[in-house]
């Protein structure tokens, strides 16, 4: 697993070998089967987690038992709950694994260290914490304004490789609309 | 208007009084009449702003025109837009005065050389993204998961200051519901 993270800190950061070596060391792989989850709602999120094969899914559960998704994690993609890591508050969320996924982690302590020990690091990572911003805002944006076929078609044209690794319910449940408008979108799509 | 950003200063950050001063002499003071941009679709977002008295709104247009409010941003708060700001890429959002509204303003390059210089304005900084993503990812699940009902209570409960300073469409905008379905809302409620 540590080659797969060397070589992306290698091609997305400006870490120098020694450096990437440092990170890698306090690194824990974990594997997760699918299904199993990697943070329940009511949980402390202590972990930095990054996805090396596989891919998890962060959702929340409405009054009604209703699943919302806020964002899928393929590899080469960091998850966490921000809120509940950085102010170890219980989380309201849940990050579970949909397909079986191997994962690198860092707990808060060692993650702090690095950062304090490698400024390229705490750049990289306010980078990507000013990256999930700016994809959050949009996706706000998009929620708002768009009709249910402008969602899927904005979702389709923007994760093409997710679309065969998801089932459709998971689909409607990130896009906020029921199984029974997304299903008949795609059955008017392919009679276009 | 100085003085007003020196209490927030004192009371929200941990700089010492010289570091203050050394933010406020790099400050630009502006009023902005109602209705009066601070930012318009298409421009890149030059400044950082605080708001001292006042309120803005930072919001989208649909393909049909209509308006979608991301956020308002009162007094003691700060507005801009993260994406375009850092990557100086013309914006897709406007934000626009509801009141007439004083604010101070830092270009990117003093608040940068700022950044550098005092490291508790930058841990400040951060604390700020932090939170903006922390309300962004609350905001994005209540919008997605939430019937119209809930996300007025919602907004009713987290916003009482702000319910009597905005137009009913505006709240609309907000909650991405039309002024029809707000209006019914409201009315149910006042016969409860």
């Amino acid at each position: 697993m540590i080659a797969e993270f060397q070589t992306y800190c290698r091609t997305m950061t400006h870490l120098t070998p020694e450096e990437i070596d440092q990170v890698c060391t306090l690194a824990t792989p974990r594997t997760l089967q699918k299904n199993e989850d990697l943070l329940k709602q009511g949980q402390i999120c202590r972990h930095k987690t990054f996805i090396i094969k596989g891919l998890l899914r962060s959702y929340g559960t409405a009054a009604d038992g209703t699943e919302y998704i806020l964002h899928f994690s393929p590899e080469r993609s960091w998850t966490l709950d921000p809120e509940s890591y950085h102010l170890l508050t219980a989380t309201r969320f849940n990050i579970t694994a949909i397909e079986r996924t191997d994962v690198l982690q860092w707990n808060k302590e060692a993650f702090d260290r690095l950062l304090r020990e490698i400024p390229a690091l705490d750049r990289y990572s306010q980078l990507m914490v000013s990256k999930s911003n700016y994809i959050g805002r949009h996706r706000l944006f998009t929620t708002l304004s768009s009709t249910p076929e402008e969602k899927y078609d904005d979702f389709v044209r923007n994760n093409p490789g997710l679309l065969p690794r998801l089932p459709l319910h998971m689909i409607a449940a990130y896009l906020g609309m029921s199984l029974k408008t997304l299903t008949r979108i795609r059955h008017a799509q392919l009679h276009r």
